[in-house]
């Protein structure tokens, strides 16, 4: 990697995202044994500042960070000196102060992360900062389809949904075009950028006009919590056009696969049954979400480069 | 114990919860070491997930999980995909791939732990659900009363309160007779449950027609913030026939145990001063409570059947 | 220290606080090892009851625990049973049953800290109760001032602002007092306590009076958030008497240092820029609390005197 930080899949060159992949590997097989543990980050302190709720990615991240042996520190918004005002600036170089050796960050406002590496000695991991880029997930998803098919070259990949106001989205069209997948987005105008320059991808606006020739179906999740005016008439009618309904999936050619960010609206932009049948790689990106942050932190954190294992990384400290 | 999770003390035999007891007499052993800990479970995780708020019991189960060494995963419900209308079915997907051992699931519906155990591999521990069930709870109960007198055969009794709303009342008349003792349900006729078949109890509607023929008085919290209607006239007149008051617990033999789950409204359900005389248990059932969790942990999670711990049950991981 | 609490710094002679200074210098040399950790603390557990949202306070501590390898637990009140109406009493005893070496309170309530050493047979650490104290503050502004000058003999230090509603400002005279400085408070009348008669100060009524003959400028925080009235007029006329702008900084002997609790209101107790020049000593405050915090918990709570941290100060757990 290029960079002490990750901030976006851009910053990534292909050769970065394959060594990320091949440690990714290692630390898969690590998440097997009977003690899912190694001592590599023993002694560093991640810290995670989260300005949006998302459990799940936190949850994820935490999980990766204490299977490396490293410790935590937790700075939700909601219970801070944030709600008393306080700037992100501030908020940053009191965690630094404490003696971080990285900061997590989901913020809310795109670029902030890029933002507080001036502020900061630590890494910056990008764990989502607004519509602009959620780079781990583009990770453990490409990881996910590289675990399938062994490599993403050729592969065709529709990302259907809400681009327009997507993070993952534009994070895993970079990756996966990077990668030599063949993108396209599929989504009604309303939902998508008002400028697609940035990608090398091409558009579609029904499901159905791409169902045919996928090998792949990315579904977005429909949130509806973010938007204030709808830019959709009805769920119902979203459905319609944009969901994978169990007639469309009866319709998939029997090797495509469906992968959604989650959480899902079952029934909304998937049909219920979907994430769970043999297609359906929900699961195992979950699973490889952990694997590929515990590759980011090992990658970013740790002073060695043996992703071995089979001895501790760094000598035991006296006593502990 | 029969199954690999913790549902309800209907699922346990007489037996079982003996085992139980004899293996909660060695964590009390362990709790009263300078360093109240054994790796017993090193390298396993256990996932909370909270759908209600409970401090006490989240804090107990915690508290029982580090010292037997085990990683916690805290997925509570104000901040999570939940509340952006996640399915139960999906949080517990999602917890399990990112590789848990078990779940500790508190929930507001009655039969939520039996229900996620078809989308787990991992254990399940019931840490009450509804009015369903409390089978720690009743678990703690039993081995505070077995500490104070050796065995709960013959001994009378009287669990006062809400039983309808009560699900420790359900698990504890379930455990308090699979033991040997005669259990009454004291409570006016609004707050019994409409049918009394399941437990084999006797019932009285006034606390002072069994406070002179009990061994043991079994306080419930008068859940105010439950009830949406009042089935009480008024608190005061609640007190006056149902709570202990300082008159009631003059009257008490010198040897009658009170007990209570806590937490209390002192002045309510039981007088401000009864809970630390002689006679309260409370904190004696707090205290237990660590290690009847202990207990439950080990036997779901340790892949070794002793309990001494005089040496590490576990191999030590290379260099952790 | 005379007393197996830390509730005040009324109670520390300037003996202990040299004490808990030097202590205080060997953590700062563990906080900068590559693996800041001892193991000085393990098997010892620590409560922390914050019953005011205070992230900064309890993450400095939290640290400091996890550098000495304590467990923690975490008992915040808003998801907890004090939300149902437990008293602080049952809260305390519960805590303590549960089997905590020690408890730190965050409380609104003066006098709440003391209250509770009737509770429980662990140490109590006040982190901050009504306007009352925050001991483990003035140590760690004690201990910067320190660490810049050698020793506070002599110092004159001008604690600029809401005296009247700060703990900070109450405690932090005591400290420096009791370490040989000479402090002015400088507050409009409407910020002052009724009594002054327990510090052995100076008042003044405008910065200007004192800006040209201070060796440290204490900027107290503008609490906005916690007075119902407004003491002062205007913000801009607060900044206008009372704040550190720009001009004032101008005109500040170059080798003045600034302080502040933090979070700041930057622009308006304090300009942007000066918490970030070479006088500023925010981010070295904020360093050294975790030092100091791992002191005072290490004094209380160690069963060595042994601050040498060289070899293991307990014996290892078996097979831990």
């Amino acid at each position: 990697m290029g960079a002490t930080h990750l901030l976006t899949i851009d910053d990534l060159s292909a050769a970065d995202i394959d060594e990320l992949m091949r440690l990714t590997d290692s630390f898969v097989e690590v998440s097997e044994r009977r003690i899912p543990k190694v001592p590599a980050l023993r002694g560093r302190t991640v810290a995670f500042l989260f300005y949006e709720d998302s459990t799940r990615t936190r949850l994820s991240f935490e999980t990766a960070a204490k299977r490396l042996s490293a410790d935590t520190m937790n700075f939700s918004v909601g219970s801070s000196s944030v709600s008393k005002g306080e700037s992100l600036r501030d908020t940053v170089q009191t965690i630094q102060a404490m003696g971080v050796d990285g900061i997590v960050l989901r913020h809310k406002s795109a670029g902030a992360p890029k933002l507080i590496t001036q502020w900061t000695d630590g890494s910056v991991i990008n764990a989502g900062d607004g519509w602009h880029a959620h780079p781990t997930q583009a990770l453990l998803d490409t990881y996910t389809l590289r675990q399938q098919r062994g490599s993403l070259t050729g592969m065709r990949i529709a990302i259907v949904g809400d681009i327009k106001h997507s993070r993952v989205a534009r994070s895993n069209a970079a990756a996966f075009t990077k990668m030599g997948a063949k993108v396209t987005f599929v989504a009604p105008k309303t939902l998508l950028p008002s400028s697609l320059e940035p990608w090398d991808v091409t558009v579609a606006h029904s499901i159905d006009d791409v169902i045919d020739e996928v090998d792949v179906l990315y579904m977005l999740r429909m949130q509806m919590e973010r938007q204030e005016r709808s830019p959709v008439p009805s769920l119902r009618e979203y459905t319609r056009q944009f969901g994978l309904t169990a007639q469309r999936f009866q319709r998939l050619n029997d090797d495509v696969l469906v992968m959604h960010p989650g959480p899902m609206n079952r029934g909304v932009e998937i049909a219920a049954d979907v994430p769970d049948s043999v297609n359906g790689l929900v699961t195992d990106q979950v699973r490889n979400g952990v694997a590929v942050r515990m590759a980011v932190l090992f990658k970013l954190f740790s002073t060695t480069s043996d992703p071995s294992f089979s001895k501790p990384t760094i000598a035991a400290p006296a006593g502990a």
